[in-house]
């Protein structure tokens, strides 16, 4: 536990100076409640997008910002593509006021305030990856159809509930993430230039490119296209504990053990719990169950010297690439989470996300199965 | 379903004998229906006693059997010693009518040419253990709230379903049980006459008292009020296969693999699969995964020869008693099914039950895991 | 195991046609035994490739059928092949009175009497995976290191053990397979010629391609390459039963209960039990429990018609290809199973197995979980 | 997160405190290592009583201890009762130097410095037991027989190892416990003076009987001797979160979590951890999977108003009793962990556990599960 106090004595810290650049903090610990420094004035409002039944409320909440709140809104430009957008008229004055960019060219992580998302889990995920160098801001996500994991909102009275959160009234969870480093040799120039490394003693990582990555769910390894894994060494602190031989396995936050990890028959950890979740997917030994270890700890994961297949990683099911002998993959604790708001507490939400999505424990009350207290 | 039904033949070529004494059987095994040598006349009504939602079903049921269809009913005394019954005027005629019986007391076991249940899937399970020694009458089993899985029919037109099946207009499933037989050593009177033994050469076996017992459902051995298992071998065809370390042990039926079994984390099998289904409770060893075994196996259970507890057995939920040294359990499959009729056919009739009692892979239809096709 | 016999007893009537053509029987179903009709002459040999600690044992074998038992010994071309083989002088006499044959040009599936199999669990496979279109010959099958599923024996003084089994004392497990018929719709054909057709009134069957398969493990539809499965539908004798979300879905037989199946948390099942395994692969819902459903129904899986991605089906791990939508993967049970022959008995050999392959509830025998009877 | 953080602020407020009693202290929390304030004095020596292999070695300890380290040794009344210990007349003089106590009468807590196990788990267990009311001094604990998760030292050269941890030589692991509080309605009592307090307004909570508990493993919730469970609610933080219909419930630490809570299916957390772990025992629902919530939450568990059973509890095992309709059972992370000594680090030595006790992901290293690579 002390190892985890001081993890959290550093996260403590993290957040000391990244709050330094944010406009929000929390004040009181105790009930993780947000606070904003000064009223939030840019919002990055993301849409998922091909999706016809999120037009009108993406016009409505977007008309709300500007012209109630006088928010400067943020919005990607392929989103504004959309040919229900592009020639909706009466949506043009509004859509004028809109400051544009395009994911991957352009960085506006510094620039936004407050973040509304519309749609599944995975525009939160999205928005999650937008922000890979530093501090996310909050989020409020609303789900049009039923509720999910990640977006606790419904978009009925939209209007009351931003206007709670943009006046602070707003509960948090701070969703931890996954720092992740991918180092891969480079094998062709490495062999092309063997020689002159030997003779001009060139450090070795200089021919290794990495690269890396911030996750809120998971990142998974398996066996990609191919029919066999190749068997994969995991590490912890840099000590050999365990071979995966199996479908892969999966490196999860406690927001992602309601994810994949569920499915591949992992316990579901609640987003406040500091943890790291490993579950190996399909494993070929029985009693290869799955594990959750402090946060902080750095995984890493290896093919098998061994091994005669590669195996393929993604993060939040993106940006999926193979995993070559002597390439690695390193996993810890972010220190820059997800702060997401709640709709009522982390708790209930939690629950309530259980119950609805996963039917956690859903039955009819009702002795199916046996003799009823003898009475048959 | 053709092979299984070639299996099945071979079934009902072993109830030939016990057709012998029945009023019915299977005329054509490729679709396993119901044909009857001659109308049934006398019937069994079992209800779930104490639940007031079943007296007035219970009495038109009744009514419609004897008065509509001239049938005999048969009626276990103590349910018609509930006062809302004894003193219910109207009914009275219709009551003086009725064959009753003690359980216990009286054997009506070759009285009875049919079947009917109104309550929980615990009544199909007092039916069959009203049927200890032979063939049990076809079953047609009501429930009056929601779907279980050994009562499928609701009790709506129950005046036209009943007609149906008296026609012979009906599938069956046949349930097959466990017929187990307890073995117990006389540990006191052998303790008394030990040197009387030794002396005179009595037979071991004079000292031991058998039970039988026929199940539907599972035998479970487990540590009874103890908060320790005693450590439980496991024979197959005589071998010692493995012993149990954990909670207990469940032999069931593929009709039991749904019911505690299922809890246990069993796969659950299909009644018409001829098998034995063997479940360590809450086992301490990770690898400890069910088994099914073929049917027609003998299975034994001791207790180990260093165990320092003892055990309890249990019979479709009753007849609860401890099992020590020296003392054991066989099982194996019977050749005394229990004939139950489906509301529509053994395959639609089992997924729904799935569906209903244990919500299986019941679940809203949406991508809640991630990123909806790269699409977020 | 009675009972079981008696449902076997079926199967081998079922074999009554099949045997006509086989040099081999099983005379006693009580015990299951192997009885040739005549000395059985023709053995195909059956080696993994490119192993080699494999080859002394192939060559002392060869020598010892060839010369010992003066049998006709069949070889796959490319076993011939290896360097070591093909220079061994002392080893090129016996080499010449080899019949060779080529997978897939050359079909000796009605010349064989016996097979015998050097090497791992995946040389039984493709034995099997050799006799497609019908009756399979006994099988014999060694490992050269640790026991195997279907690999029972040892090859320490396999003489002996050769020569019991070719004069007739053997026990046999018949491993049921499933009979795959995949049939895919010709969409580019069907395209070109979509005006034709409407015009000519051309059957839309003719367009449909046909493959069949027999497996002895399982049939497995995954998502494949992609991130995303498609929805996955389920069918039985007929009816949609499910709709598996998730990585994908396992359709197997007893025999390969134990291989892919277990790892996706599936109960194991005796290759006796006359059914036919479904088990999801990773489902997204929690309640989506494996089932096993008898021998003989038809299990047919195709894309949902909502589905946004393909799916890949392979057999035994083979033949791995793309399902999109309109085609279709019908299975049952096959009337041509493999005639395992056992090293001891059916029940002994899989539970030795168990122990070996899958460490099945192998642990210390200790109280690990708390305190000992209380006396701490 | 947040609530989290405040725990450990919490957790490192109560450790300030608790400290300022207590010999030792984790000097930097990075690593975990303890650190004496004085050299350890007092020693209690516990040891599993009733087990003759570990005679030898507690006399060898012992003289150890008191003659070579000049400590003073607290043991057990009960242990010195051992015939074999007290007719030892050459022990006798050790003996005399010895502090004996007798549990539940006398209160040595504030007297030790550090405690000695010999045995199994279970003195573990029951040393956390001897310290119900405050801080645990740090326990080495010696397995005699094979490694166990609370006992990682092995009884060679147990001079050089107890002489590093007295010197200050150890990594430690703070393992959390829970803090239960059982309050019992008096219901004869209660009954009895019912006129008396309505006429009195006597305040109900003086009716109650509470009762504390420190938990190492887990509190355990289940149906006792009866056959059936009654359904059980838990609360989280005071909201009704679920409804348990099974066989009970277990809420347990990280360290509980690899004992009866992974035999009922739990994923194993590492105990550094902050956590509780929920875990069904064999549950009627298919989709009740365990779940981890923050250390620090408060769980409650009480009989659902329309439970037809009572149920029982018992904390590590022991002190069996109980709970009727209106007790409750509050459970929360204690402030008092058992700090227990490595004997490499909380990483290695965990893992090395759940490789010898559980034989997690052990099994030998090969393709069983199907054909190797295409080839075979």
């Amino acid at each position: 536990m002390k190892k985890t106090m001081k993890i959290f004595e550093n996260v403590i810290k993290d957040f000391t100076c990244y709050r330094k650049n944010t406009n929000w903090h929390i004040q009181d610990p105790a009930n993780q409640r947000l606070t904003w420094n000064k009223p939030p004035k840019s919002v990055l409002v993301i849409k998922k997008i091909r999706d016809a039944n999120l037009l009108q409320p993406f016009k409505d909440l977007c008309v709300y910002l500007t012209e109630e709140k006088n928010m400067i809104v943020y919005v990607e430009k392929k989103v504004l593509e959309d040919p229900e957008i592009m020639n909706d008229d009466i949506f043009g004055p509004v859509k004028k006021k809109f400051c544009t960019f395009r994911e991957d060219y352009d960085d506006i992580s510094d620039q936004i305030d407050f973040i509304i998302c519309l749609g599944g889990d995975g525009t939160l995920l999205y928005a999650s990856s937008l922000f890979q160098q530093g501090s996310v801001p909050p989020v409020m996500a609303f789900h049009l159809g039923s509720l999910g994991f990640l977006t606790p909102f419904n978009f009925d009275n939209f209007q009351t509930q931003v206007t709670q959160v943009i006046e602070g009234n707003a509960a948090l969870v701070l969703r931890s993430r996954l720092k992740v480093k991918v180092v891969k040799e480079h094998r062709e120039k490495k062999l092309a230039i063997k020689n002159h490394i030997e003779e001009n003693g060139i450090l070795e990582k200089e021919l290794c490119k990495q690269t890396k990555y911030q996750v809120l769910n998971e990142v998974v390894v398996d066996r990609g296209p191919s029919s066999y894994l190749s068997n994969v060494d995991v590490f912890l602190d840099g000590h050999l504990i365990t071979t995966v031989q199996g479908d892969g396995v999966i490196v999860s936050t406690p927001t992602g053990s309601t994810a994949y990890a569920a499915a591949a028959g992992a316990s579901m950890i609640h987003p406040n719990v500091p943890a790291i979740m490993i579950t190996p997917i399909c494993p070929h030994s029985l009693s290869f169950r799955p594990i959750v270890v402090p946060a902080g700890v750095e995984v890493k994961i290896m093919l098998s010297p061994d091994a005669r297949n590669t195996a393929w990683v993604s993060f939040d099911g993106r940006k999926r690439q193979e995993i070559c002998h002597g390439d690695s993959i390193s996993i810890t604790t972010s220190c820059y989470p997800v702060p997401s708001i709640c709709f009522r507490d982390p708790i209930n939400d939690w629950f309530d996300s259980l119950a609805e999505c996963l039917h956690w424990n859903v039955r009819k009350k009702q002795n199916d199965f046996s003799v009823d207290d003898g009475e048959f």
